[in-house]
């Protein structure tokens, strides 16, 4: 049995799954509507299993309501890896600077004059 | 061949190969250094193999050096981590804020003298 944040990150780790979540953040969806867009490519276990995964990482939940069981977004799970993610901040966000630092330099490259040529003139 | 995010967090999906990631993110360290926590119940084929994932993923680097080949940690994989955690920023902070909310109460309730009984005679 793996531990909490490992069935997370296997649940996670798969591109139907990842694009079902992105439909839930728009709100609740039952699995028919979750699986529509997967429907031409997969069968409705596969859809289902995959639902499944998610369910028992935690990263959804099923509402009980009458008729219905809507699938919801479960935010403990995204949390802990939220916490995890947390210890290397340092490593995103100076890679987010250098992005940062580059596109500054690129866009003053594109806008602003050429000041070497006069500088050069101006001494 | 699973898309690069895929292949990011099925690498995280393991407590050894996160292990070695925060081993990492005290700095750079060699493959047996990586694997001294786990001698006693891993054979070296079996370490080897964890930081060859980790490395697949993008998630280290090796530098090469002269004798040595250090891992180190790969900003990028991470920060596609995080940019994927970013459209769910929503879920996981009203988590927090939840939490948060939850310990001021405890914290009022701990610290203040009750009112109610006060309350109830001045009216």
């Amino acid at each position: 049995m793996p531990d909490t944040l490992s069935q997370t990150f296997s649940a996670l780790a798969d591109p139907t799954r990842r694009a079902m979540l992105a439909h839930l953040s728009r709100g609740e969806a039952s699995i028919s509507d979750l699986g529509k867009p997967f429907r031409k490519r997969m069968s409705l276990p596969a859809i289902t299993k995959h639902v499944k995964v998610l369910e028992r990482a935690g990263l959804i939940t099923k509402a009980r309501r009458a008729q219905q069981r809507p699938c919801k977004i479960n935010p403990e799970a995204l949390k802990d890896v939220a916490n995890w993610m947390e210890q290397y901040r340092q490593y995103w966000e100076e890679s987010f600077d250098r992005l940062d630092a580059y596109l500054k330099t690129v866009t003053a490259n594109t806008n602003e004059p050429k000041t070497g040529d006069t500088d050069e003139h101006s001494n």
